[in-house]
């Protein structure tokens, strides 16, 4: 592995337990999300309750990035690119979009360690589908090639056409896990599915981390934890958690209760 | 905040109140204006007047810029794309386009503090919007990374699907500013919207300054005198006047007016 | 104004009258012209009669450029674009597309004093005309931008859908006028419309020289040279002729006639 | 003149009277000057002072930009770059290098409104001259071709060899600053030399603003501001002062002194 | 402060300090140093005892990364150039020459935090001084400019003709302080020197964080924890040991009482 992409690597894992509880707050890219009203308070309130890395947009990063001060504080993540589906906030989905939002060049600049984007599946217009897999192909084989920067990479059945047995499926989870990694992504960020068996099955042959995300707010947070233990035994590397952490009042103990779950699992 | 940026802001904000009276002569890219006919002369007499900044065309800024003479002329901000709707100037609107009229090289090489523009909702055809917010971001990234350039970004409801509902919410616009900051912008340029309480609740968030704007000339202008001192108290850094001066008979009482309310409020 | 904007455009007029007396003969983009049949012959024709610029395609320039032998030879301008509505010469409007037919690079290599672009309104399609727009409105930046090339722009209602009363409409020309100001053209091109009084004070604000075309020939030339002569007085910097000149048998006459309306009057 | 060269240089020079305050503190790379121990500090002190230009170096500027907050503020002038003599400070003089220390590209990410450069005479070895010639030259084109920056050039008489008569010579004195012209600078930068009508008939053909320069700390400062009066009356257009204003206690009364006898003589 | 540059520069010092323990082991490029022997070994040993930045070369980095795998590993500095005097390792200094020996691309795609330059006075051939001074100037201008790297610059007294004097001397010190900060280094080098009176008075103006090197190996401990202390309480952000760590068999003993004399002083 290039030095860089291992050094910014182990800036999102932590090396005795080899897991990582990263948070995302990208949402805003869509409107303000409940819960994240404040990204600039949020974020200070997440740093110090201490993640191992915040997923981010790059304009709130600019606004943000005074808060880091230690060369503990979490690892960034940036998200480079975006999948429309409204032409105004709040709207059903209309149609299907996808755009690049961030050069490799800008994540270097602002001190990313990493980038995250996305390949939507089950789009209606294959040509869109297949221009969301040539730009996230080339921001990979770039970022590698010259920068050094780790791509971590979302698939997901965001898509028009997902039918409810595809979005169900673990074969086709693994199909579009698959499919990262031969495009080169160097982390996966999946949704939690299937049995934890199935989970673990699905992980293990993984030659790069996985990581699990939250989703929506479960009202339930022991139940949360749970799941969040067996995710981590069934072989996961991390999760990436959203609105089950900044939708809760206490957001300080849901992160320190996930930091237990994760690298004490 | 990158040096740059700093100092090119710092033309445009009046430190000691950290308050800005932007004066907006761009509408002639859509013919001409009333009460805007000579730009020239127009603009010799608002540089008079003690305006803050001025945002107006590339084209028309490469006449009038043998106005500027002194330190303290105003900040220039040149709009660098355009939302189109009719393929004759004084039709109703046809349909939807959207295109970039100026390079980041071409607003450096002019002299330009920032560059103005538009990121369009309600667009009937979501790849046009897709294709706006990528022209956006790309110029935000880029005017960042390369020159140290701020770009003010105004988030509008000009698509022809909006509804009146949607132009009328408070959430929807507060979900606009909140997809222009998590782009980068460094400015937003906003319309008056709902009660000053809710204006207050809206902006204060905000990690870049919001300025407001003025809109169609209103007819008593004390009113709009009383409305701008609210609007700073409300928070916002100043305010984006056109038609509301550049339509009265006595523009520069007006200026000073404005640069009263702004900037002792 | 850029040293190369303000030397290429002073080969343009002649700067004891400000004004200029240019030929067209760019119509052979869409065929034979009848009057045009053998442009080399013709051109050299012209150079002899003493015009003051000649616009005309670069195809045809590279074969003519023999002929340009003093200093005082006319000002060359080269028509960059092409509004395309046959697939065949000859035939009606089929449908409506434009073209650029010409990078800077090439006007600059090829010694042209300017280039000539359209901006045509009234086209069926909106995203045509935006397109028109953006390829105009990036040349002209990187005309300013790298080269220092002046760029006329002639704003014609030659688009399918424009009407009857828009083309006789004075507000429209004014109003197409503005916008190729704020575009930053250096040099207008328009049609002759309305009253002298109407041509007067749409001229007096335009902070760039505005030219005048000839269009159809005229039976009566005396009654064309007494145009011209009041458009000058309008305000005019100069005309733009072609039919009524080349399809003239007494071409060099004709073009006296025109050098005494424009200078002298 | 450019528009970005224009506003550029309306940043530096105070319209009403043309004239300009430009105060430098560039002389720390070569190590602390007396009265600048603190660059930080006299930097503060020196914008609330009121000048209307800071000339300094390009590393320092990054550290002390964050003092630049209202459009009124000091114009930048950035030193871009270094006639090196010793290779450790506080040596004599024991040969002579010149080499570049900035990019134009730096100097317009920086947000800088003018570079200085110098052109040292006098210099042993020809080919250097002719290196910090060539290396001034590039500079000057690219920044008006690219960007829009102006170029102050100080011609100086560092070289070696230079003779006492040369240094003190009114004729040697014309004939650089002829050369700096010729080479396209944008401001010049002279010592004050000969009796105040040498200096006027030498300043007095100069297409470009000359400022003049202060040297040395003078005990009398009552004569140092007859001397900038004389000076202004000469037709300079300003001063470029250090040490007789940062070596003084009473910096702030001497800044306004040099005001008052800049723009009221 | 740019976004990367805030970023990077988090990660080699401690905030809640604003102190570090850096260590250097860059001495391979000379050879086998004492204690250095197994820089491998060395390598995973420094990152055991907690330190909070190691410096090395970039050959050297290629092979120890692996060791870097939790986000509170040492920020990693990377040594740019080399100043070169003998043509065969061992030999006493025979003449000397200057050269870089990494891109800033090198060390973005290695995933470095910062760049260690230096800059060598006293040299005999004032343009390989020129030489040295251009490409600090260059490096730091383009990691700041294009990639967000601080560049921490050491400068120092190694040419064949710095005397004893200049070597003591306190003012040359000041002198050379003052050039890097002109020139824009992030973070300055220095070695102990005066008392620390003396010490304190020299860092206290600095804009950039000032580190104190360590040098030969002093045979006493305790009396270099003194020093430390002494050296962090004159205001130095940090301290850059080498050979007084890597040279003792109780290293790991040594960083703890390095630590506490750093961060608790």
């Amino acid at each position: 592995m290039d030095a860089g992409i291992k050094l910014r690597m182990s800036r999102l894992f932590n090396a005795d337990t080899g897991k990582s509880v990263i948070i995302a707050i990208d949402h805003g890219i869509e409107g303000v999300p409940k819960g994240l009203e404040d990204p600039m308070a949020k974020t200070e309130e997440l740093l110090q309750s201490g993640i191992d890395a915040l997923l981010l947009n790059p304009g709130l990063f600019r606004r943000v990035c005074k808060f880091w001060k230690r060369r503990n504080d979490p690892g960034v993540i940036l998200a480079a690119d975006y999948f429309i589906s409204t032409t105004v906030p709040g709207r059903k989905a209309e149609a299907e979009e996808y755009r690049k939002i961030l050069e490799i060049e800008d994540a270097i600049q602002l001190g990313a360690d990493a980038i995250k984007m996305i390949l939507v599946f089950g789009q209606r217009d294959l040509k869109l589908y297949a221009y969301n897999l040539e730009i996230v192909a080339a921001a990979i084989q770039k970022a590698h090639r010259c920068f050094g920067l780790p791509v971590m990479l979302e698939t997901v059945l965001w898509g028009i056409t997902s039918t409810k047995e595809e979005l169900g499926s673990i074969q086709v989870l693994r199909d579009m896990m698959r499919i990262a990694v031969e495009l080169g992504a160097d982390i996966l960020k999946l949704p939690s599915l299937g049995t934890y068996e199935e989970m673990a099955q699905m992980i293990q042959w993984s030659p790069v981390p996985v990581t699990v995300l939250g989703g929506q707010t479960h009202p339930d947070f022991k139940c949360v934890i749970e799941g969040v233990k067996k995710t981590i035994k069934a072989g996961a590397c991390g999760i990436v958690f959203g609105r089950n952490v900044w939708q809760r009042d206490d957001l300080k103990e849901a992160v320190k209760a996930l930091q237990i779950a994760v690298h004490s699992s």
